[in-house]
């Protein structure tokens, strides 16, 4: 399904490896990190329940309203851009309350009907100050009371149990599903914080969590070495090699980027238990747009990143570069009669025998076709990796302190 | 309309900067350097006869479909986004032909009838492989012969004078619009390639020439400063503060972002004069979206990023945070009858103050409005400070010879 490769000499000893399966073993077992359990538990069986009882098509739901930011929305963009062009997407507009933008508040309610809207309050800590500016702001606007039908009826709150938004929407009668507790906001796209917009726009949602379930047991019958190594390598040179560059060559990887930039960044970058900062930068672009951006810079750069490169075998449609040769334009010709997919994926090639050949560490990925289960073992893939780098860093990976202060100094702001 | 700051201790001598303004005063005469001549000498008045004569509205167009990747695209995208939620552009939907990845192709053609489709075929070279493959495949699937009226009307071609794209239009009647040899691809919206659709969306492109001509006078007045000290500062602490952060309040500049990664990275990723690979590492985030994603990275990572910050003080839609308490998450209620402006710029100045505490490197950009004259001001803007930075590298800002070999590769890829 989905084959990985180290282009780069692995320095790693079996000691190393042996180590790291170890740790890991250690923290999915501790109960302290909850993702790891998600393959086997988790909310599948009761979204579809709920999902099969409301019946989105009888009451003609033709837009589903995210309310939510961070690890609350970009899971569900990735997995969705993903798998979009799949037969499974139904109809169904996905919509984002995400930033506190007014122009693009504005813009969401052009042409948005609240009977056709079903709104999902997302908010790990219960309090998130954009989701409820957002919730007020939805209420007002549609004139919507919270002793009425219809708020009961329309909305769903995803958060943990016994917070805030836990407590309000008990109050009022609304449904609401659980964050475990031992699950990160950007570990929780297997939660219903994904699951339940993805099952609802159509996706095969236990796929997805098969899908993670293949490589979770194969990485803890110690079988995905390569995983380790490329985490060893990424940790052991942070220094001289501090940027990680996610190259994917097809567009559907635009969303899965800003996934991975979040988990990567948002853990990683960290006081480790020594007291030094550490951190690793994550980017994420797109081939072959980025081709024409930023491979200049990788290629004659500051030699400061590693490059792993996506590349997707079979795409659903496979349309051919057609037989006409345009006058004076001769030379490109080569490709003709050849498929887009064909020359994607040359490109892919061709780019990264460059970026070789300037000494900079290369790794791949091939995903055979982009499906459920591919998009359920890639993000479980780069949650291990995260888990295995930041063990190796010795920073605490799950939480961010970071982020307090700013928060702090907002609320002075306005109570100044 | 709009004021730069830096909170950061500057070591420039009077010397540097004036090294400086003429160093881009030689390099703006020389005549090798292009884009320094737009806001007087472009073609403005050129596109706006050929609108005013091909009439849009009466033919029916509903759709611009832009072919073209990188530079031809970015810059549109770019300005489309901070302006989209202005007064002027109106409905004419833009799509872009930009990657080779074919489920975004067939996903173009969704809905797509060619005769409400005008065609802006972009490729400085006149020969990039993505957008004549594209400019095929659109031919095929319309059934359009080189020889019919349909590809004259509804094609225009923007290429270099004597490119291959140039002659092949010429030889069928195709109408071209030239961008200068001197001007290079990334720094080239402000030719035909960014003026003709925006111009077709609505926009005004004179006030757009404007706002960059204001700033184009205050520098070569000696009268930007703070442009020089910023430069210096990030080429001469390059090795220290390797990535250089565009932090923007607001979801307009997601494409300004790319744009910027563009420019920056593909300008300045090179091997210098001595023969050393430099380069800074462009990255672009949004607030407040980001602040539950890369922030913790800025605030507790490894001290490698400046950080600008770009606040937008005046938004067309100034919204209220309605006065309502919900149970449980009072501790919200202090942002109330508030307007959501108020909330994304205290929420900018909070986080500016949490970065600022970790000594980290930040300066500032107030943007009154955004508007056509403040996005053509913040284009120029980077377009300065990039050649300024390039300068202080000693690399040569206007090539990108570490793309060459890829295309090189791909080539014999095909032909073995």
């Amino acid at each position: 399904m989905i084959e990985s490769k180290l282009l780069f000499e692995d320095q790693t000893h079996e000691d190393d490896i042996n180590g790291l399966y170890d740790a890991l073993l250690q923290e999915a077992s501790g109960g302290n990190v909850g993702y790891y359990d998600l393959p086997e538990v988790n909310d599948v069986e009761n979204i579809k329940a709920f999902c099969a009882e409301y019946d989105f098509e009888k009451r003609g739901i033709k837009n589903i309203a995210v309310l939510g930011i961070g690890g609350s929305s970009l899971g569900t963009k990735a997995i969705d851009a993903l798998l979009e062009h799949g037969d499974n997407r139904n109809d169904i507009n996905l919509l984002y309350f995400e930033n506190v933008d007014p122009n693009e508040i504005v813009q969401n309610f052009k042409n948005l009907i609240f009977e056709e809207t079903f709104f999902i309050v997302i908010s790990k800590s219960g309090g998130t100050i954009e989701t409820t500016s957002h919730l007020k702001f939805i209420l007002l606007t549609f004139n919507i009371s919270l002793e009425s039908d219809a708020f009961k009826e329309h909305f769903v709150f995803i958060t943990d149990e016994n917070s805030p938004l836990d407590k309000f929407g008990e109050d009022f009668g609304v449904k609401r599903f659980y964050i475990p507790l031992n699950v990160g906001g950007r570990f929780s796209v297997f939660t219903a914080v994904g699951l339940l917009p993805l099952h609802i726009l159509g996706y095969d949602i236990a796929k997805l969590m098969e899908g993670a379930g293949v490589l979770k047991e194969s990485f803890f019958a110690r079988n995905e070495d390569t995983l380790c190594k490329k985490a060893y390598f990424y940790a052991t040179k942070a220094e001289e090699i501090p940027i990680n560059v996610l190259f994917s060559y097809s567009t559907a990887f635009k969303y899965f980027n800003d996934w991975y930039v979040q988990l990567w960044g948002e853990s990683l970058g960290k006081v480790n238990i020594d007291g030094t900062k550490v951190g690793l930068t994550p980017i994420g672009i797109i081939g072959s747009v980025d081709q024409h951006s930023f491979l200049q810079l990788i290629i004659e750069g500051a030699g400061d990143k590693s490059v792993t490169m996506i590349k997707v075998k079979k795409f659903e449609n496979d349309i051919l570069i057609p037989d006409i040769s345009l006058p004076y334009l001769e030379k490109n010709d080569f490709i003709n009669n050849h498929s887009f997919t064909e020359l994607i994926n040359a490109q892919c090639d061709a780019t990264m025998q460059s970026i070789i050949d300037q000494n900079i560490s290369v790794d791949t990925i091939e995903i055979e076709k982009l499906d459920e289960k591919s998009a359920g073992y890639m993000i479980f893939y780069y949650e291990l990796l995260t888990s295995l780098v930041g063990n190796l860093l010795r920073v605490n990976t799950y939480d961010q302190p970071g982020v307090e202060l700013g928060k702090v100094i907002l609320k002075k702001k306005f109570e100044a």
